[in-house]
């Protein structure tokens, strides 16, 4: 077995529900453009405020995914 | 249009339900003192055990506002 | 009253279901263990992805507890 | 002569122009409001990209002022 | 009991004595103005030289206070 | 309306003028790759001196821009 | 000789008095519980306020001692 | 000589031998996919632990590389 | 499967050979006092030097690994 | 060729300007009294303010310059 | 009046009273070897321990001090 | 014995070999210059690629010496 490497990409997914909900957006839209998703970070948690109230949560996400070998 | 300044100021909020109840506790009561709330930054996550069990959970929050014009 | 110690660990909890069930499973390991629980501050978010899914969360959480006195 | 005390607030600073703009911007904002401004410090340079330009900055700045005595 | 909110805001406390009369010095200053104080943290711990002596201690302290119930 | 997520990528921007065309350099040069460029943030700001000036400077700066929908 | 390994823990001692004091007040219960301290390391220094006073300071340190080898 | 603009992106390199191998690997692997590589950073050192041995080292490496004029 | 705990400590491995023997000789001796270690990371790479050479390497490193149940 | 090492050391620049002159200042001074300067970052970025308006800026600069070999 | 330059050096103090008196004992020291001291920062309070109490403490400063114009 | 001070020295040790090769160096250069060293810390690892391979590793080192007794 050879000795594998990673990439890392940092992504902000969003929702209007909760910051759970962002992360598993981000994650989700992650997926359908990259293969081997493998783990995640969060590297902050920030939100926009309308009228008093949170309109939509922002979470920032590293995520890390295994690189297939070149051919 | 002239060039707009804001103000960010740090708060903790509580709950004894979850993470996001704290979040949403510590913007609600912002609102009421400040006027045109512009978005947040989680800045730490904290909380009080007793017996065993989470109490309550405190929340630390930069709450960024757009300054109106000074007269 | 004796000025009081404290101690802090560091522990990682860990939930298939959401970031707020992997702080309430580490807490709860952790007080079969430890007396005195207090307080705990989140130090990071990570997750381990399976099939462009979350497969579970991993909360990285400073936990800290009162030392009784050393007889 | 008493121990002065300092007060620190955050603020970002905006402008369409520079960098150095939006600090003064931020600075001359701060001093319609708040009396004995003594130094700043720069916390974050953020901006906004619109159709592939910079449409306007965003700079941090934390404010320090003297306290005047309490009567 | 509802859930309670914090603001924590920053100051600079001096002294020519000692660090502790700087962190005492700020504390002091603050509750002149500002109710319910609950903790502080410092921040950051500089000071003045002149002739080769230090001549005042300038101490960073974030200080949390209690919101009370706006009506 | 759907949650949009966002990509941020580091890049260098560099000049022999100043900091600011840096920054300018340096985002135009990404929109000729990335579409919806949205926002950015400097990281660090560095340079290369030869015989005691600055010959260029180099400005890291994180941008981030809207993922389109995956199809 | 064998090449020696430590182990570093958290602890946070608290006074009444000072800081140095609750640096003392630590280190001095937490030599009741492990042998062979070796040094530590000032990691936050904070406090609880009470009607405007500091009730009692509270100190994070971080202890190296020297761990025994295993039989 | 127009002025150069840098892309920075994250990996991480593995090996079951060491740290220098861990950081060779994925230089090797990342000039596979990308031309023109200029520099790295190491950003952490990790690694997995099975049986009670270090069964391999993960290192992750920030890598810059020099961005094509578009046409 | 239950959801798994983990517990993170702070060692410090040594060693006059070089940085890879440090973490080796670290991991080695917290495997003989703590079973079903998992993973390390290292926190700061620090060394002595006598006479003008590196006399020894000292390596911090956090060592995780995996708590049992509590019966 | 031999390995080259560098030296870093840490000057404050200051300008009535700008942000841009006050690196300059810096630099030139430093190239007086050090030979062979390479490169330079920004540490930290502060100015201070007199009657509302900011009367120098003070630019914290790390110098790396190319150590020549000791005979 | 031409714009001034400062130089910032990283010293530790020590002491066997208390952190103060390391403070002031670096200072002291420095002021032996450098001219025009005007401003320190401390970067980190450490120890060394003995039997089981502080033997002596270690404060690590910046000191900044103004550099003379060169001829 | 008058308590001792240190002066700490940011230095970059340069190898064609190996991480280890380069802090080598950058120690026995700056002990050629310095007397009393004492212990050194790695600040950051960085490294140079040419055509696909690590043509050079920079390792940046916190050096410590004792400073002598001024006359």
């Amino acid at each position: 077995m050879t000795d594998r490497t990673y990439r890392v990409t940092d992504i902000v997914g969003t929702s209007q529900q909760s910051v759970d909900a962002a992360i598993n957006n981000g994650i989700r839209r992650a997926s359908q453009s990259l293969r081997n998703l493998d783990w995640f970070e969060i590297s902050e948690v920030r939100g926009h405020i309308v009228d008093g109230h949170i309109d939509h949560y922002q979470v920032g996400l590293k995520v890390g995914f295994r690189l297939e070998d070149a051919e």
